[in-house]
């Protein structure tokens, strides 16, 4: 063929580190059969979904069997009784919104990466360590990329202080995957400020915002003029245990304009181009899920995994291991003890105790020297882990 | 703010075709409440899912609500099962496929959006008339778009002759939307002859392939040569009844490679950074869908759907109307009588029988004069509306 591909892709670097992890793991298994290894790792939800959720997929289901309740295509961008669900969530942290500022979608990555359409060419900045999506998203639009450094010294919270822009797109991910640090509202006023100064764009991932403890901001626009320059991205993965559902929204609020182009008006025609919608089933399901009665129970499966990220989080405290995260998010991001590398830890701890993490260089530049753990394993295996970590670290 | 949006999107011409209609429709409603309007419009499935997908995806929500059964992240290009029960599919049409080949996702029309992302600019060839997602996922990455003319004198079913090509991405949709007109074995053998000539890729899109009777290639693998020349884009939507619900697969062959990049790779990289997979209960509704018994079930549903069709093909044909479609596909395409423009063929419908179609013109130039009718309706709605044409035709 003599088609041309796109090009940018050859600047994608291939993440191996989930399978270099298999791949270690498989081999130290292979030569000591009689080993159990326990996994803390799991960047994946374990527990079922809830009951509420069940109940309203499995009526969703069988309405879709019968002529009179089939429902064919969704509305491209939700249906209002989910579009209500949500905005009644966001009322639960003071936000307002209208419904008509909310997509629905099939997975906070999905949006992630394909917001990328709606812009041209502008200078992105994407904090270090991250999620890499963001990362790979605008790899492959051939975008020019700089990273704000996430470090023990500010916590992995870093701040525009020292940055310079005009009209940047800047990716932040507050409770933060690998590293579980969260913004208080000082911290993101700061983002917002910065934004509104700079004529720049947010774009806030608060997946994890269910776990989030205390006084701090769920979501972006508790901040004051955020209206003017974030997006927000949210996910029923964590939340609900969706992982293997797939439901997901994104907020653009009205403000958000180009020369009097709307960016919500952008998105809409993106979407109803290249999309179609979240399964009527799905969208029953995400809206039990945010119903009082299916947020309560939403709560235990947050409060199950919390539990376990408590028990890790104590051993580390206890031992003076310095660590960010484990308190409003389901991560905990620890420094390698002795000045080890994310990868000799992480052979010591296979070699020694058999627990199995996550390698922080897999997260950027700036994971070099820690690792992830993750309170998403049953609380058998969390505690089984912890018993093993007290006698090495 | 002051980044830059895409500047593509400005060149998008809003499609007003379905707000027109229902503007028009609620204007005449308004003016005579007293009469029945009757759709023969809808592009969208009316039947029921059938039992063993509703079986099998009730069975799924069961599963995902408990520990044991409960599955998260799927695999980001379809569970196994399911991968085993599309290659099953095409074993049907004497198509044999390696399940490596095959990627399952949300929709064909997100498919034919998102493929656009792992081109180069390459020089576009589109159909016209046809289904809007293509020219406008093109228009939005700035691509040179050049059309095919479908027309009565080809049937709607344009070869080659006469286009001269480079390198480029040739859309094809058979069984067409709108037109219904569907190649045959020698028809699409030229165009792969011409693609493999020409070093281009064929994106054919067969969403309508469970609508096509006798000897007809359902897919273009049944053409020798195009596994080093196309791409197939399918979808559950009309097969089962799945527009509500969300299910669809593109096939990359091995074959289809650029200076030793496979297109399939490029695919991977592409859904694994900017998508997450099907949710598993749409995977085992999918599945259940393509199994033998699913399979007969589905057979219903497009055999009620035909009928309809030939109710309306009928009448056309002892009217002496020109049309295509009708036969193996649900859509009907006729010629407006007595050299009526789209619209007022519209108008004179709605005014003088409350019959709704579609003006062709929403589908392309080449639409201009003719009129679409789709057979999803209801057996007594497309009796109705028939006994209604018959007195103005």
């Amino acid at each position: 063929m003599k088609i041309k591909l796109n090009e940018n892709y050859n600047n994608l670097t291939k993440n191996y580190l989930f399978s270099e992890i298999a791949k270690r793991v498989a081999e130290y298994s292979a030569a000591h059969p009689e080993k159990r290894v326990v996994r803390l790792g799991i960047g994946d939800v374990t527990l079922p979904l809830t009951p509420s959720v069940t109940d309203a997929m499995a009526k969703a289901v069988a309405q879709m069997g019968k002529k009179e309740t089939f429902r064919g295509y969704p509305p491209y961008y939700g249906y209002d009784f989910l579009l209500d669900a949500i905005a009644h969530h966001y009322a639960r942290y003071g936000v307002k919104l209208e419904t008509s500022e909310i997509y629905v979608s099939d997975g906070a990555k999905s949006d992630a990466g394909n917001i990328n359409d709606i812009f041209g060419k502008n200078p992105v900045f994407i904090v270090d360590p991250v999620y890499p999506v963001y990362f790979d998203a605008n790899v492959m639009a051939g975008n020019d990329i700089s990273f704000i450094s996430g470090t023990k010294e500010n916590g992995f919270l870093p701040s525009p202080d020292g940055i310079t822009a005009d009209g940047a797109i800047i990716y932040l991910c507050s409770p933060n995957n690998p590293t579980g640090a969260v913004y208080d509202r000082k911290g993101l006023k700061k983002w917002v400020d910065f934004a509104k100064k700079t004529g720049s764009l947010i774009v806030f991932d608060s997946a994890y915002e269910a776990y989030i403890t205390g006084d701090l901001p769920h979501s972006i626009f508790e901040i004051d003029g955020a209206r003017e320059c974030a997006i927000e991205i949210c996910s029923f993965s964590k939340t609900a245990g969706f992982t293997g559902v797939r439901c997901s929204w994104t907020v653009i609020p009205k403000e958000l304009a180009v020369g009097g182009v709307r960016v919500g008006e952008m998105w809409e025609r993106r979407q109803a181009t290249k999309f179609n919608g979240v399964p009527y089933i799905v969208q029953r399901g995400a809206a039990a899920a945010l119903s009082d009665k299916g947020f309560e129970e939403c709560r235990g499966l947050v409060g199950y995994y919390m539990e376990n990220a408590k028990i890790i989080s104590e051993l580390l405290t206890k031992k003076g291991i310095y660590f960010t995260g484990g308190i409003s998010a389901p991560y905990i991001w620890m420094k390698c003890p002795s000045g080890l590398s994310s990868w000799e830890f992480f052979d010591k701890l296979l070699d020694t105790v058999q627990v199995v993490g996550t390698p922080g260089e897999g997260f950027g530049k700036n994971g070099q020297g820690y690792f992830r753990l993750t309170s998403f394993g049953s609380r058998e295996d969390t505690l089984e882990a912890v018993r093993r970590l007290e006698t090495v670290l």
